[in-house]
């Protein structure tokens, strides 16, 4: 079964809110087996909304709306699901009770206004909320059920479960089956080349990449008639993709570097510092953001001035006179030094030209040396990122490939 | 004129990931007289995508088209604006030289399927894209323009300033010109009662607010015959609206925390040190993620571990072990040692409970104690955030607290 979703109201179509019900939904959906096929946003007019009601209706056999179901002259959804049916609005006793019940529970006056939210399509139901004024709507329309439900997140959320999942859930007969492989390291044509027979138009699974902040993630969508067939299908893809991916694949689902990278030094209990310059604590904050991450991270160092370096990490002052703060003497130097002065066993360094100003012939935007300590030996990374990213996008760069570099280590 | 937005792919459809670019996307849109009417959604299939296309070009005057341009299999933007123009693909020599020069400057070597990336339908136009491989396209197709943009945010904001906000600008007759104060400290129903009288329905400037990530912004949008009279009006509410709200206003536009206060510190030649524990890092990176703020930021210490708290601050162990790391007199010894040990004018420090576990019927999650300390005196902040927030909320609000009362220091 495909769905469609329509979004009701002005504060979204204008972008004064982002729009999150529909990332929801479609996540929702596909747990019962149901592909979300469209979104449409639109703001509160009649014609719109009820186009897009029939519209969806004649192309889809599921079709959410969220918003407009509100108490005011805007909330337009109840109307246009009535024409859209070409039905007139009737009252619904089951509503204007529970509505009178919740005002006299909150000892509010009832305005009249309320009592609209208790109208119903002939032919449609209402469906109770006990979370707030508005009721649902269910109504059929050509190929399609029409479920209305309130727009605000967690009323719509509720809604959903109580009345929506169960009874998609009854008329699926395909189960949906979703993971996702996460990259770094690679670009994304680079990956789209190594699976591109994974990725062959109408093939179950369906498989497709997406770029964001430096990583790569290859999702992998399949159908079958049981959850444990899409499972196997997909547990089936992502292994035969990892094979050919390799070392750059750090994890699936919601795996991130830092957590990954923590898991593994848990499990060993082993310990971590990180000493950086042009990253200014973003590699520590991106640690420390896992629960947890003071079992195996101890301290970190932002050392921004040269005199800091010296003084915290005893980079020699003569090294960074003569080879510059961003310099591979120096990278090594902060790494050892951290190493040494935290007693840990692995120990991160970084030193760089964030930018966008600072970049010289020699040592341009983007130039940043890391280097990895452990116990044994410490080793420089060269690292030259493209000058047309951003200052953020360089110092994320960074953390990224260090933390890649630290779990490529552990991996060893 | 009325535009459309059509956000193109299966991570967006399937809610993989929430589509922040529409809401963007609209409020541009609005900033230059265009009125945004509808945002469709679909996945990464050709006829979805030109049915889409088409639809709305006979529709409204503006379509904006998001994502799809990628390099991999399953970009399907390009070859279905072709499919709704009726048109071949052709291969854009300028496009081509740009991806080539882009992979020589990262030193990597070019697969062949980002050229794919080159083509461009017939009769339509490549506009350059400095931040990316994939170049934009622009086409006329019934009613409409129509443009299509990366993906991928900040290239898809870049883009649209660069080749699409100039154009429609043209285009309108009326002038609209729009400014955001920023505050910190108080909710959005607090500043709403304060500003009612400004955000009457059809008035005009129209006036809303918005909360995003502990910040509330105020936006002004003023519409006038002339871009002077426009911005005469949105000057006139803006100076109303700071002398009501006071010194919770910290700035407008794209001004941030980390960059006002930054700002202060430059001007008076003073610095400042941090000293973390809970955020991890975070206040050092969001200092530093400045251009230009080695002037005034010296270094950070992030002081994970008890003993690191001891040893890099100087906080006696005997003050841990009595009133624990997470207290008032631990927050105040690592503020003062931080000034002290780092010779500067300002010192910042952070100790708390981020969760979401590790809280306790005495320090529960959310407790921070935020210690601020210059030359002549030491002074603690009490904070309790709401343990409903995330461990990243927690943080976030802690860095953006301590900041402001650094503001609030420097303006006092």
């Amino acid at each position: 079964m495909d769905a469609d979703i329509l979004s009701i109201g002005t504060e979204v179509s204008t972008g004064a809110i982002v729009n999150t019900n529909t990332a929801w939904l479609a996540r929702a959906l596909m747990a019962v087996g149901v592909v979300p096929r469209r979104h449409v946003t639109v703001g509160d007019r009649l014609d719109a909304i009820r186009d897009e009601i029939v519209r969806a209706a004649r192309e889809v056999e599921v079709v959410i709306v969220t918003g407009g179901l509100g108490p005011t002259l805007d909330d337009m959804t109840r109307d246009s699901l009535a024409a859209a049916l070409g039905q007139p609005l009737e009252r619904d006793e089951a509503s204007v009770e529970h509505i009178r019940n919740l005002f006299r529970k909150m000892n509010r006056p009832m305005g009249e206004s309320n009592l609209q939210q208790a109208l119903v399509p002939r032919g449609a139901r209402a469906m109770e909320n006990p979370w707030g004024t508005a009721p649902g709507l269910r109504a059929e329309l050509h190929r399609a059920v029409v479920f209305c439900l309130p727009g605000v997140p967690r009323e719509m959320e509720r809604m959903f479960e109580k009345h929506v999942a169960p009874e998609l859930r009854q008329g699926c007969e395909a189960a949906v089956s979703v993971r996702v492989l996460r990259t770094f390291g690679q670009g994304e044509s680079f990956i789209g080349q190594q699976i591109a027979a994974f990725m062959a138009p109408a093939r179950n699974p369906s498989v497709g990449t997406q770029a964001s902040e430096g990583l790569i993630s290859v999702r992998i969508i399949g159908l079958a008639a049981s959850e444990q067939e899409a499972q196997r299908l997909v547990d089936a893809d992502a292994k035969a993709m990892r094979a050919l991916l390799g070392e750059i694949v750090f994890g699936e689902d919601d795996d991130t570097l830092p957590g990954v990278v923590g898991r593994m030094l848990a499990e060993r209990g082993q310990t971590l510092a990180v000493a950086e310059s042009c990253t200014g604590g973003m590699i520590a904050a991106s640690i420390t953001d896992v629960s947890g991450s003071s079992r195996y991270f101890l301290r970190g160092y932002v050392t921004y001035s040269n005199e800091s370096k010296s003084e915290l990490l005893g980079v020699p002052p003569e090294l960074i006179a003569a080879h510059g703060a961003v310099s591979e003497p120096v990278a090594e130097a902060m790494a050892v030094g951290c190493l040494q002065r935290a007693g840990v066993d692995y120990a991160l360094s970084v030193t760089g030209v964030a930018g966008p100003t600072g970049g010289t012939a020699d040592k341009p935007v983007g130039l940043v040396f890391i280097g990895l300590a452990d116990r044994r030996e410490c080793r420089v990374h060269r690292l030259q990122l493209s000058d047309h990213l951003s200052r953020w996008a360089i110092r994320d760069r960074t953390c990224k490939t260090a933390l890649n570099l630290l779990r490529l280590r552990l991996m060893a």
